[in-house]
């Protein structure tokens, strides 16, 4: 595995690989590595014969008073768990080459910003836009993965190929939870113990809320959801939203198709996002 | 030459040329082709083994009461033009085509974009840095060229490619004129015979500006250079302005470095607008 750090240096590999007839998959990361992300490796180096993984905290993402100082780091152990994945490249770049000035020009995500995540993240959805656009400039990748742990991310990043007329193949990777059902984060280490014991219920509660709506023929409302969750956890709940997929809007009475169920619960030291995506109004559930 | 309107049939073409090993050109323009189109159009066919050039008014550059409607179109001339320029491609998308829905996902030009046009045309740099964006993901050439002529343009691609890291190499070629000096744009043919009569004095006031820039040791204010284009022109002054290039910053009075002097003017059915860009303080002045 090379590990790069510089964007002369990933152009120079990557284009001798292009030149060399090789496709190119792309797992944009923060790091931090968990079996999720491992899980994109894995799809990757399936799917392409050369897969960049990039690590980079990207700041641009991260609001006032959010956790971008403290967002866990471990590039030594990053670094094997890439190479065991069969991961190429590591391109692991500086601040000063991702940002060597400010931008003069800003992407503005207008539509699915400002519900969900984005509601309590104000701008969030902007940085990650910008982030994941320049390393798509950087890397020119035949296909991106991304983790449906983060669905919004997921709907904004393909709204963003589509308008913009990208090149690229999103490839959108389920979920990976731990044995008790807890989505697998980075942000999981910041729990407490009693805390940690208390986060499996938020997958719990969507499956839940998911049965619901599904016995009642109609999506659960999210003030109720809301209630729900709160009646279960002692974590403070940002949201719990049932919005069509992947359009994120509430769904009318008699909709029948893709219906996201999305949480979020801000623990002392971590805020846990988790989701189901399913096909609504089917006889049989499949939850 | 290949006149292409739809974008799998732009993708299928351009693959093969790049497969072939062929480096690709771009030209974009809105059409009603002068001679400062083709020698954009020139100098890429010089330069690349394939040009493209693209012909789209983009609605997303003009404003409310702006001339989106009545800007000049003649496809079957432009093609012909663009045929004897040595074009290889020749894309005209229709609206469909480069917007098949609301974009979700807006570039938002935050710096260089309130001065000089944008102060009277807010949220055109907007579009244009959308169109271009979205034309260099579909054409994915190796250089693009741009007339001198929009210097405020020319800056804010720059900015684009740079912020956004795209791998395009961005070409400007210098204003081509009339032989009375009027700037030439698709526009001049909307000057009544007494507007036309005038119009080529702007340049020539462009040029006493950088006179009496150079000979006062500072550049002439923008509130002095437009009293003395109102002193001398019917049309009505938008405005005149001399910064740094391609900083777009008011100049400090020590100030040694490229400068440009740029002027808007208002005629009954046409905006005109030129500029000059030269490297100020040096003793011998070439303009």
């Amino acid at each position: 595995m090379k590990q790069i750090r510089t964007l002369q240096e990933l152009n120079e590999y990557l284009s001798s690989e292009k030149q060399a007839g090789k496709t190119i998959g792309f797992v944009p990361t923060m790091g931090y590595l968990h079996e999720g992300h491992l899980q994109l490796a894995a799809q990757a180096v399936n799917k392409y014969d050369c897969v960049v993984m990039s690590i980079f905290v990207n700041p641009l993402q991260f609001g006032a008073g959010e956790d971008f100082e403290t967002y866990p780091r471990d590039e030594q152990r990053d670094s094997r768990l890439a190479q065991n994945a069969g991961i190429d490249v590591l391109f692991i770049p500086e601040m000063e080459e991702m940002y060597p000035q400010k931008m003069t020009i800003s992407l503005k995500v207008n539509e699915g910003a400002d519900i969900l995540c984005g509601k309590s993240r104000p701008g969030h959805f902007d940085g990650v836009a910008t982030v994941v656009m320049k390393l798509f400039h950087m890397v020119e990748p035949d296909g991106a993965f991304f983790g449906q742990k983060d669905a919004q991310q997921v709907a904004v990043i393909k709204n963003m190929v589509r308008d913009f007329n990208m090149n690229i193949h999103i490839h959108t990777v389920p979920v990976v939870r731990e044995k008790d059902g807890l989505a697998m984060s980075s942000r999981n280490i910041r729990l407490t113990a009693v805390e940690r014991q208390e986060a499996p219920q938020i997958y719990q509660l969507l499956k839940d809320i998911v049965k619901m709506t599904e016995k009642n023929k109609t999506s659960v409302s999210s003030a109720e959801a809301k209630a729900y969750f709160q009646d279960h956890l002692h974590g403070k709940i940002d949201y719990v939203e049932i919005l069509t997929f992947p359009d994120l809007l509430p769904p009318a009475p008699s909709y029948k198709g893709k219906l996201l169920a999305a949480a979020a619960v801000q623990y002392s030291q971590a805020r846990l996002i988790d989701n189901i995506i399913w096909e609504s109004g089917k006889d049989e559930q499949n939850v």
